[in-house]
Formats: structure tokens, C-alpha cells, sequence
């Protein structure tokens, strides 16, 4: 499993008074995003917390093509573009549902760091929900 | 010392699609307003939480007169409203500074949880920094 | 239609330092359940606003029963608890759904905002979405 | 002029549970720290905007060094690091102010956008703010 996609609808509080998104709630949604495609990988982000581990953001852009309104019916897909060491990287595209216009695109960096504070190797129970199937064609 | 004044401008992501800041960031502002108080005070909210206790919000209300605009110059004035035993009750009146507009008043009451995790006494540290000086009037 | 229910999970940018949902951000889940609420209503809100009425918040308040964390599945209800000539009032109800901890209460009062930027009576078109049908006891 | 200074700090709102500033937030600092830039450079944002014109994000992008915690005394660095015909590239360096810990570094990227919603080059008036003066150093 390496792609999820989650649909949701901005709300006025993500909006600014230009009438758009604000562009720094993309992150937020980035981060909604990341958390459902991790359940939906078998994986709960609070349990990796709670073993000591995290997913510090490292750095994080986006790039905004087209502005998103207040209630628009978004998509969002998230690849995992990258699992290296102790690091992921995650790439984002968002698009509106009804007329498949491209809204924005980002990407994450994540360091994996363990118990100690320290960047740690990703654990292979973890690993392994993020890397794509043997056979698997997606 | 029982009142203060934090001077501020609300930034485009305080503002929603309506022009105006979105109603639940002036609970933002109550708390940017909290901390500053706390400091004039001589009282370090940061310093209070190393030592184990905190100041939970119980419950929080705000009526908005009229609204403000990203980079208003806005006045929020803090009150100690009431000490009680385990708690505290803090009111806010937030104006334009230019025309004296009432924006919007508002209040907030506070548990003061121990280590513990329970209610307990406003330590009188604490306590001393909040209410007003025997001989003062205002 | 009076009565609807929103269910969600707290992202991790709704919640602060103290490791629970930040105050503030209650009234953003209030909105985006208030949105939904219409939306199941059969009344899409930003058609109410395409039609040059608006909804604001003419105040707003919340009860902290107990925290809400990251990634709890939360249900939010929402009522409509009094409908005025030019005026509504909405309450809700936060509850963790595993166990139906009661998490938060809180109420928003709307004025209704016509065209001309003055409170209106709230258009019948609108304000039968949101009366108890007669016959009706839910 | 060229390059500000905005000094804050962060507020409990603008952390996270794991303790630290959420990353989406250093966008708004970044806002904040704009709008503080052009207000010294002579400009007022809103005057700019009440003209027709507006500087939407292009793009964004962030580092994060080291975490910024709750109240720290933080410092923004804001560069204007190109001015083209009708874009804007801005930089910013985020540091703390007691020992200068690099917190985080980011760019941001700004069509201007004239009355008739297109891409339009930057008007004098503004641009001659943004340049550096002929006979300064920094």
C-alpha cells in the first residue's frame, strides 16, 4: 500500500478573506491526510506514539495552482514517494472532485526518531505498510 | 495587578471568505492576551506549567459587536474577574484602537489543576499576582 | 429536520502542547458540523450566501467536560434549539463515540443578514428546513 | 529596504501535542512577518489590496531546524529576495532569540495580481519599496 485518497470539504474557518483557502491550511489538510492513509494502511499513528516513536515533519511545500473555496468537494491523494533509513518522504495532490481541477501539490519530509529523541531506522512493522506489495501493480 | 492591555493587528489567516476575523480565533486572541497579562504580572504561565500545574480552560464565551479586519489595530483589555478557591474567572473587551469600536467581549474561567492532575488551591505564589493591592483602585 | 449528527477525528493540528484539543478549536468542529447539518437539511449554504444572506455568529460559548485528544472518534450533534424572526440559536453536544464520554457543550446565536447588510426574517425557504416537521417528534 | 526583523512568540494555540509549533503555523509567521515588512517598508498591505491589486502565494516552503516551544522569543527574518515583472520571491529565517537557534528557514513565492484578476507587473509605486536603494549596503 503506497497511495491513499481522502475526500473533504473546507470549511469557513479555513478560508481567508480573499474567499480561498488560506494557504497555510493545505498543511493541515496535508496532515489529515497522512493520518487517514496511515489507518487505512493497518497502521495508527497515536500507537506508533505510543511506542516511543514519531514522524517529525522535517520540511513541507506546496505549490498552489488553482484556489480552493469554502464547502468545494476536495480529493486528496498521498503517495509515499520515498522510504529511506530513517526518513520518508510523502508527495501530495489535491484536486476538486466535480471537475478534476488541480488545486495544489506538496510534499513532506518526515525523520523518524525513536524513544531516545534520536533519528532511528523506521521499524520494519511500520516499513512494511508503507512499502508497495512484491506483485502489487499500484 | 488586575488588568492589562495586549495591542495587536489580526493577520490574513485570522480573517475568513466573509472579510472579517472568523469567530473562533478570538479565542486565540484571549489567550495571546492571557500569556501577556501573565507576564506584566510577573508571572511566567511557562514557569507555572514547569512546576506541574496548569490552568485548563472550563469554559469560554465571546459576543462579537462588530467585526474586525486583518491588520486592524485592535486593544484587548484582560481583567482578573473573580479568584476563587481552584479556579479563575477572566473577562476581555476588545476594541479598534483608532475609533474605540467595541468588537467583541468575552470570558473564559479556569481550573488551577495540580501535579496530581486535580483542582486544587490557586497557590498563593500565584494567587498574589492576581488579585488587586490592598490600597489600589483600580 | 432539527437534529444532526457529525462525526470526525481531531487532527493533530487541532490540538496544543497540554496533548488535547486546543480550546479554540471547538468552534471550528461547530461550524463544520453546522455546515453539515444544512447540507443534510437539503440547504447548502453557500447558495443562502449566493443569494446575499449570510448567517454571522452573534456570539458563541463552550463547557470543557473533558478533553478531546488526537484521532478520537468524536460525534458531534447539533440542534436547532430556537428559531427567531431574524435570529437562530444552535446548541451542541461532544462526545467521544467509544464510550460516550461528554467531552463539550456549546451554543452559537446567528443573525440573519439580508442583502443589504441589515438582520432580516430568516427566508421561509430556509427557515422550513430548519422547524420540526408538524407530525414529527424527532 | 529589503529585509525586516519581526520579533513574537508563539502562543499555546499555535503548538501541538508533541510540544512544539505545529508546521503549518510557521506559515502564518510568515504572513505575520510580510505584513510587518511592507508596513515598514512605507506600504500598508491593505492599501494595496484596496487598489486591486493582491500578492497570492505561488508556492511555499519550509525547513524545520529545531522546534520552537510555547512563548519563546522568537525572531523573523524576512528577506525580499527577487522582485521580477510580476512575481515576488520572499525568504525567511526563523531564530531564537536568547541563543540564536536556527528554528527554521522557508520561501514563499507571490504573483500580483491586478483589478482584472490577472498576472500584472508590479506597479511602481510598490516595486520601488521592495528594491534596495542604489547607495545601500544591506
Amino acid at each position: 500500500m503506497r497511495r491513499h485518497v481522502h475526500r473533504f470539504r473546507p470549511i469557513y474557518g479555513d478560508t481567508d478573506m480573499m474567499g480561498v483557502v488560506y494557504y497555510a491550511n493545505y498543511f493541515r489538510f496535508f496532515e489529515a491526510g497522512r493520518t487517514e492513509f496511515l489507518r487505512a494502511a493497518g497502521f495508527e499513528y497515536r500507537d506508533f506514539e505510543s511506542m516511543g516513536y514519531g514522524l517529525p515533519v522535517a520540511s513541507a511545500s506546496a505549490k498552489y495552482h488553482a484556489p480552493a473555496k469554502y464547502d468545494d468537494p476536495l480529493v486528496l491523494e498521498i503517495n509515499i514517494a520515498e522510504v529511506r533509513y530513517g526518513s520518508l518522504r510523502i508527495t501530495y495532490r489535491l484536486t476538486k472532485e466535480d471537475d478534476d481541477t488541480l488545486i495544489a501539490t506538496g510534499e513532506t519530509m518526515h525523520a523518524c526518531v525513536g524513544p531516545k529523541g534520536r533519528v532511528v531506522r523506521i521499524p520494519d512493522a511500520f516499513r512494511s505498510k508503507l512499502e508497495p506489495d512484491d506483485d502489487a501493480s499500484s
